[in-house]
């Protein structure tokens, strides 16, 4: 008896306005934490007692309002049916880990950073944007297959081209991937080829016709997501349109007329 | 009465068109102004008097300017209610700050540059471009709070592990925020990598990732963008289809041979 | 009589397929021919001979085309109505300047170059995408009107305020344009800001803002476009949709059905 | 009877799932060992001798396969009609050079790399994107030209007037075209223009107006490929409804009222 009521109790928290509006305050809070502990004023004795402090108390806070959320769920076992719910334990365990030891204090900061992704669970819209990324990305699937087919062919033979050259851009394919990474994104892309152009004075080619695929590539990749999002857009007009106000198909004025011509020839059999 | 005849005088330079080519053409002359005192040829004591006179009428015409607007307005309420009225007295307020005064000399320089914007509240078309720009941004509103989440997230992360490799690119937060605006744009974002590639031979992933993210909530945010802009012309061009000329719908074509059947039946029982 | 003949003569050389090929296989020529003159082996004495020798029979050859062109019009007057008669005539006239002259040399040199544009004029396809192209910029002009006061106001705020410290970029309000529109294209941006930055710490919000404000107008102007095409597609499709196969409208068929009433009611007249 | 029997076994070998499986896994795995290779510590004699085992059986490997596929097809002649079997025929040709030989070595190597295409040809949703690239490109043909003719007038102009400042940047005109290939991408384009500002001061317009030429040129390809792509979607979406459920169309319809009509007045006839 005592348990369900305790039970109406964390329903009734996790329901209320306030208790999400304090959880925001918290992450937010605990997002300008972070941010400040990257100041070096914030490395005064005074300074890291009160972030530690502050950081066991935010440290504590998410752990029990994901127990009272936890607490709150009817069925034990759809609580981790939830992605989000998963989500934000994950992120509230990891976060446990202290920050005192010498050896994991920068994993345990890094880690803390990860709290700022609560934000995102936390706010509807934020999710359901994140919910459409990751949706759009299966149909991305096979040109960035295409895509990396061509970066690897190209870094293949960049490497065994180019390595003598200059090791540091194209020493192995993992390395040649990363330069031909920052050719795509334009960045001292003629420094490169200068380079290798003194070599191979037509290894221009070797890059422009990456430019050109790459960009061709990127420029469909593009295409089919706004081809994607038309789609969807028209597909939700036309069913808003059928459910609008019961508009007759041309199939049911059809039918109609047919009964009428029915009609009319009876008229016409009454008569004989 | 001699007020009233003043204020009709009000009301008929204000919508003549003759008063509005005036205006424009000393907005573009204050204009021209601005940009001709950034020359070092305006320096000598003879263009300095000039320029000083000139900035002087400037002053003066656009004061009687919103003065007779303000004059010309039936009900002076409604004059501040108009958002472009507000915008056009606060230019001309801040432009009256001396220039003379050493102290306040390139503050009074900077406001009287400000001028120019009034050139978008003269001309409609601009006023329109302007207004729908800020009517695009709430849109925007989600899709630039989740990139900022992703920044704020990989700054935290990079001042964390990069700070002692290179403090002027990643000492703090805010710092970390502008290195990362950088690596968005491209620009010599191979060099900050590198350079901290040096110590965490991993850190292309950071880079990587970090550009991955964004381009896909940018592209996201243009997405959202071309679909909003196709929903309003899908209105629009239904809208008009409405208005066209009394195209009748599918449900009135059906209601009149209902009616036509209701005849034919009346035919029916007449004869009997 | 024999005017008139030769006329028949020129037109006949007019439409000739073979004279057409002709012309553009000099056009190519002439184009290869100022790409030739590039190289320093083609500035030996026999080399100039021969280009001076070509030079001499496309602009010959260019002349007679014209002229027969000219000739075989029936009203000489219409000749010049068509903007791309003018914009042959003018290509040619301009480019029979002597390029011996050695203080011509350079000018007659490059005027050459604009024979390559009489591709345009020659080929349909090209002419039509010239065409649309040109027809696309005043819808966009309102946009780039307020893209330029954007510059001019920042310009003048980088001149007054950045002056003293780099002349070379923040000289004057020309030069500060110049190096705004550099910042645009994300070229080396972060060198200007980072040498203003150490003077104003605060001068990243002009560069950032600056970035943010054109981007935004350009996404505009790029939805401008986008919008306008599909107005244009649509417009297409509902004008081809009519033209089908009279499909009639369905306020014809709400009037065949009021005459079919009509009809039905004189049929109950008929029998009293 | 022998041959028939053998050729079923190649027509089931060639149908067989797990045969299909077993020639992605190796197409990957020579993926992976060209990648290999690129690394230093892959050339000690030991991977040396294991490299040249595994090349040596996929090799062979592709060799039976191809062969399998040529047996197994019922009109020999109907192999070379497809595309991919003659692309798949080449790469397998090709990469049988012998790897040893010193001289023939490295394009050996590069060649193999060519394997990693076989990807493309072997999953279908890869053919079907190369194929919609490859039919996306002469819809393109014109705008491209234009394009040409634009660089090549700019790399005439900018070799005549630029030679004498730099000859790496604008020494012929196939130089200078890809001098401006790198203005247009903004690599480092200011430097360019600043080196030729010092002896032209005005040759900013030469980068201004190309830069405007070219981005307008893409633009504009940009725009004929969605606007293709939307007109493919129209075109699939009006056909997909005509085919949907045999609405009638408003000609019927009238027709159906016409007949109707007909019927009525038979009815008026019918009395007299």
């Amino acid at each position: 008896m005592k348990a369900s009521s305790l039970k109406n109790t964390f329903i009734q928290i996790r329901s209320n306005k306030l208790f999400e509006i304090f959880v925001v305050t918290v992450i937010i809070f605990s997002a300008l934490l972070v941010g400040a502990k990257t100041y070096d004023a914030s490395n005064t004795s005074t300074m890291l007692l009160v972030t530690k402090f502050l950081d066991w108390f935010i440290s504590a806070f998410f752990l029990t309002e994901i127990t009272i959320r936890f607490l709150a769920e009817h069925k034990k076992r759809d609580f981790f049916k939830s992605f989000w719910n998963i989500f934000d334990t994950l992120i509230v365990i990891v976060s446990l880990i202290p920050a005192d030891d010498a050896e994991l204090a920068v994993i345990a900061r890094l880690v803390r950073v990860f709290r700022v992704l609560r934000m995102i669970s936390i706010i509807p819209e934020l999710r359901i944007l994140l919910v459409s990324l990751v949706k759009a990305l299966p149909q991305l699937g096979y040109v960035m297959l295409l895509m990396f087919i061509i970066f690897y062919i190209y870094a293949a033979i960049g490497s065994t081209l180019f390595e003598a050259i200059n090791p540091v851009l194209w020493g192995d394919i993992t390395i040649s991937l990363l330069t031909l990474f920052r050719v795509m994104t334009f960045e001292d892309w003629t420094d490169v080829m200068y380079e290798t152009m003194e070599v191979y004075p037509l290894s221009w080619v070797f890059y422009l016709t990456f430019i050109f695929f790459t960009a061709f590539a990127f420029l469909n990749m593009v295409i089919g997501i706004v081809v994607g999002v038309m789609e969807q857009e028209n597909a939700k007009a036309r069913a808003e349109k059928l459910e609008e106000d019961g508009e007759p198909s041309l199939k049911d004025i059809s039918a109609q007329i047919t009964s009428l011509q029915a009609q009319v020839n009876t008229l016409k059999i009454d008569k004989h």
